[in-house]
């Protein structure tokens, strides 16, 4: 690639380097909590539509960082493009959330599945990650992200929302083998759709596990940490001729970091129910931090929104490796003015002099 | 009371006593599973009608127990009495879920607010609790519950179901004083509500903290650990000559299980996403653990619940202080017989010779 960073805070807090001060980017930060997002997903008529037309995928993830001192881009898309591309039928119903027409149920089922070829299917997605890259021309590294294999495997099986897991549960505890089965399969698909994101220019990976906390100890490690091992050991480690750093991030998974940590990846998302110091010490400062504000902070005061933010940044401390974020996706009713008071407030209170 | 206690398991477990076997009780033990408790509620018209009628709440209250092998019974009741009887105007609309229609925002509504008089507006849940008491004649102890200043607050503030507790933490942010106002004002209610349970014949207490995981370590200390804390102090420490024990369950607390043990309560609940092993170890001890098996668990086979019930007995381990439960309440679809298979395994596998 021809373009030069013009600023690698991002990657450099990711290999635990030192920065002037703490990069900071937000989970979602392309998304309908902004005014110019809502116009052009009306433009695009419906919610896949943005998500495979390359220009528009292109224009919404540049949006926020037009609007914000934004330290890194994250592609626009969604979790949900591998399964889709597996032939499962995907449709968004106003209310409902995303739907599976046809859900994974049966060994049948599982065997048929075929793992999808990235540049084929998904060459929509890479044909987006090509053009940010070139639109963004070294402003701020881009992120390529994927959901987790158990993840994705929850919305495959469930075909729906869900609040009990009734379905995945049930097949996860009474056919463990075809369990595993299914997310062998999608571990197969997610790490050739992940190494597609980097060949195309995807500089920093995101693995995002949404359902890895609904699971005991025992069942997260063996049904969903287990395949971001195998995610991790299988991803394209350099680009460009620097580290292609490689974050995990299981909602609810505070208790797990440690073991998240032995993965070898580069750095961990932590939500805001766990601290962050305490989150230090017990990955012992081998990987980067990224987090961790609520973001319901975002619904207080812009005095509020400030304190909150310090109290962040304290409790990470000194040293390098933390990366500044929500700890889960921005609300789609924030006040995007609030947003921007939480930027500028990273940015002035992590300022080396 | 005249009833001598047949089966006190349940009470001799949480005082960390030695037990011949681990008692077992469910969350919703009494609920949406059950044909015939569909059959009472159908007959009772509406939700708060089968909770306000005594005669229809100890039906439902004594079903499971005629069902399954169970060591405790507990109140059926609604966690939202209390904001009801404050004057919040509580229905239930289908699909929805509970809804206020007079939500508390400001701080005139915070102080016109009334701390309701359990022998009064309370009376038919005291109702309730002594006629169980005198139906179940000393089968098993009952137990009475509340939620948590906290967990009432949300609902409080936010009038309906919320996934993002938009107003309720906006409220905490940018106004703490005045939260915490709402917070103290609910918790003298709650515990006068849990006296007057002890007094009309409840020999254990429980508070559910369903929405304390929602928050940061420090505001979950700050605005929920403090207010059940003053409710632990609180609360009448003996009834019938006997120790009237306090469990407290935060939903996804898992990380603070040692901060609620220094509470000085007698037990804990403990979700499935934390291992008990690990919870005793971080407990020191000092409480008897209640859980943890996942609730969904129930979806699998019956084998594959035995295996899992088991897995949770060992991950206790030996010694007294176990009381064997869901980690959350059983879920609606879960098959009755399914739990009659959990039950009659934790019988089996924790029977000493």
């Amino acid at each position: 690639m021809p373009d030069t960073l013009k600023n690698d805070l991002y990657l450099r807090a990711l290999m635990r380097e030192p920065t002037e001060r703490t990069p900071v980017w937000v989970m979602r930060q392309a998304g309908r909590y902004l005014p110019e997002y809502l116009a052009t997903r009306k433009r695009a008529g419906d919610f896949m539509t943005l998500c495979s037309t390359p220009e528009l995928a292109c224009e919404v993830t540049l949006q926020p960082l037009d609007r914000f001192n934004l330290d890194a881009a994250i592609l626009f898309s969604d979790i949900l493009t591998i399964p889709d591309a597996m032939g499962l039928g995907l449709r968004f119903e106003a209310g409902e959330g995303p739907i599976f027409d046809k859900p994974v149920r049966s060994r049948a089922d599982i065997e048929a599945l075929p793992v999808p070829d990235p540049s084929d299917e998904l060459r929509y997605v890479t044909d987006a990650v090509s053009l940010i890259r070139r639109e963004l021309n070294g402003r701020v590294p881009l992120i390529g992200f994927s959901g987790s294999p158990w993840t994705l495997a929850v919305y495959m099986v469930e075909g729906r929302g869900t609040k009990d897991f009734a379905k995945v549960k049930g097949l996860m505890f009474s056919e463990p083998d075809l369990m595993h089965q299914l997310l062998a399969k999608t571990t197969d698909a997610v790490i050739a759709y992940l190494n597609a994101q980097v060949a195309a220019g995807a500089q920093s990976l995101m693995v995002f596990d949404t359902w890895g906390g609904v699971l005991s100890p025992a069942a997260y490690r063996e049904f969903s940490l287990a395949y971001m091992q195998r995610i991790v050991d299988g991803l394209t480690p350099e680009a460009d001729g620097r580290r292609v750093p490689v974050v995990l991030f299981t909602k609810n998974g505070g208790a797990w970091l440690d073991a998240m940590a032995d993965t070898g990846c580069d750095g961990l998302g932590v939500d805001w129910t766990t601290d962050l110091h305490d989150a230090r010490k017990r990955t012992g400062d081998r990987v980067a931090l990224q987090g961790n504000l609520d973001p319901s902070v975002l619904y207080g005061s812009p005095e509020s929104i400030r304190t909150e933010v310090r109290r962040v940044l304290d409790s990470y401390g000194d040293g390098p490796g933390h990366v500044f974020n929500l700890g889960h996706g921005i609300h789609q009713h924030v006040n995007p003015d609030h947003l921007a008071v939480m930027v500028d407030a990273v940015r002035e209170f992590s300022q080396k002099d």
